[in-house]
């Protein structure tokens, strides 16, 4: 496989530190320059080893390097794009790893009037509560997926390259089309995402209950889990998505009013129904992986 | 404190059987006496040492007893009550490990005329994912709450007697009426289990998505344990907590929809600040715990 010679890591955290720092134990990078606005952060990953240079300043970071990875918030990587884009080398790759992907395209096309052939958009599927450099690791994407979402236009040897560098580090890669990634998305990922800040947010401080928190157990914090995620992310997927995510928040509001039809009617054999169903549907299809 | 002398567990699985086990650890009961349908399940418990006895009509079972736990679904606990009532020592006190509490309440009051003084309703939070008499554990009441919710008539020794008893054995009690205990389980832990399965519900063999399952991950896991729970369970929960259930359920989905109306008007500040407060919400009063 073709090495990287120059890896530009724009935001240095959790998803660009580990992918760096997995290409690095297997030799497959020659040199990682990590971008970011805080120093503080840039001197810890120098010093973990996650990167060899730092700069605060993507302009300069993407000088020479043949990859880029743009690690940044998602409302941040059309408006870096269009600042870097006078200063990448002509042949250089770039790839996100933003959790929404058509309007990120449709953004970077707006920005630069079309959606470069060497930009290859991403999707690693892989998270922690821990976030940050120090969080880097370079077993995160052991086991887990990819997506990548090129366009018709994508420069096939750029998408080739990207996809076998995810593989190396040890994700398993899948393409798709940009909308179907935020449909499944919304669907499986936005969605919860919201249902649990909803659930926590309206029993929060309840008037009439006091603080029911005392009372959960495993089943509340496992369900609640995604409810401590960070905010300001949720925001930017939640704007960035929100036509995907309000076809399924709404396709959900009518299986809820179902649900309340048989509470009402107190249809028990259509409740264990339902039920019965998606028990033996998440036993067949969602393992209890560890991660 | 007061031994039991003869402690009759009617349906001997997770729940009754790790009470049961506690107590003989304890030294705190004499003789277990253990009762269901299924004589393989209750050979199994002989052979752990988790009852001394073994029955399969209950009218037997309690002959003698001076505690007697109702550890049956929900569904079957007044009806297994009045069964019971007629061989009932005459100070025997009775409790059950119930989910719902007004709806059981009210059904055994029905049944009996009105609801014996000995019964102390009573509801342990403790659930896992394995159910059964082979999970039985002494140590599963450690650091988990049981609610107990005794009537205004409610013999006051008994009540102590059965909070006294749940205390040695790890846990941690509190009493509240049924109608709060029911508002208050209805919100954290039968709506969210309902919204869980709707989950899995609606997105199982999508005819739009196909199968989405594969693309999921860690968060999605998690928001869907509960999904994986006993069906005829949550039926009978469904039912018998439907009208608290369908209060919190209407509560939820005015959230939704003050939620979709954030992302109609791409309101990112409100959005974020909804997010942020469930946030801190969550990582303030959600410890993770470990079970």
């Amino acid at each position: 496989m073709q090495q990287v010679q120059r890896l530009a890591v724009i935001g240095v955290g959790l998803i660009g530190g580990s992918f760096a720092l997995k290409l690095k134990q297997l030799g497959l990078v020659n040199e990682v320059v990590g971008c970011g606005r805080n120093s503080t952060n840039l001197n810890k990953a120098l010093e973990l080893g996650v990167i060899d240079i730092a700069y605060t300043d993507p302009t300069l970071a993407v000088a020479g390097a043949d990859l880029v990875v743009l690690a940044v918030p998602l409302g941040s990587i059309a408006p870096i794009y269009q600042q870097i884009a006078p200063f990448l080398a002509p042949d250089a790759v770039v790839t996100d790893v933003g959790s929404a992907k058509a309007s990120v395209i449709a953004e970077i096309a707006g920005l630069l009037g079309e959606c470069p052939a060497q930009f290859v958009p991403g999707h690693p599927i892989a998270g922690r509560e821990q976030s940050g450099v120090e969080a880097a690791d370079s077993e995160l994407y052991q086991r887990h997926r990819v997506i990548l979402t090129p366009l018709s236009h994508t420069n096939e040897a750029a998408i080739a390259w990207v996809h076998a560098l995810w593989q190396a580090v040890g994700a398993q890669v899948s393409s798709m089309s940009a909308t179907y990634h935020d449909e499944v998305f919304a669907a499986t990922s936005h969605l919860p995402h919201l249902l649990a800040f909803a659930l926590v947010d309206m029993l929060n401080e309840h008037p009439e209950l006091g603080n029911v928190f005392q009372y959960t157990a495993g089943g509340f914090r496992d369900f609640t889990r995604i409810a401590s995620s960070d905010a300001s992310m949720w925001r930017d997927i939640a704007l960035q998505n929100h036509s995907a995510i309000l076809k399924w928040l709404d396709a959900y509001q009518a299986e809820l009013a179902k649900l309340a039809q048989l509470l009402q009617t107190q249809n028990g054999a259509a409740l264990q129904q339902l039920f019965a169903t998606a028990k033996a549907a998440r036993d067949a299809h969602i393992v209890n992986r560890t991660s």
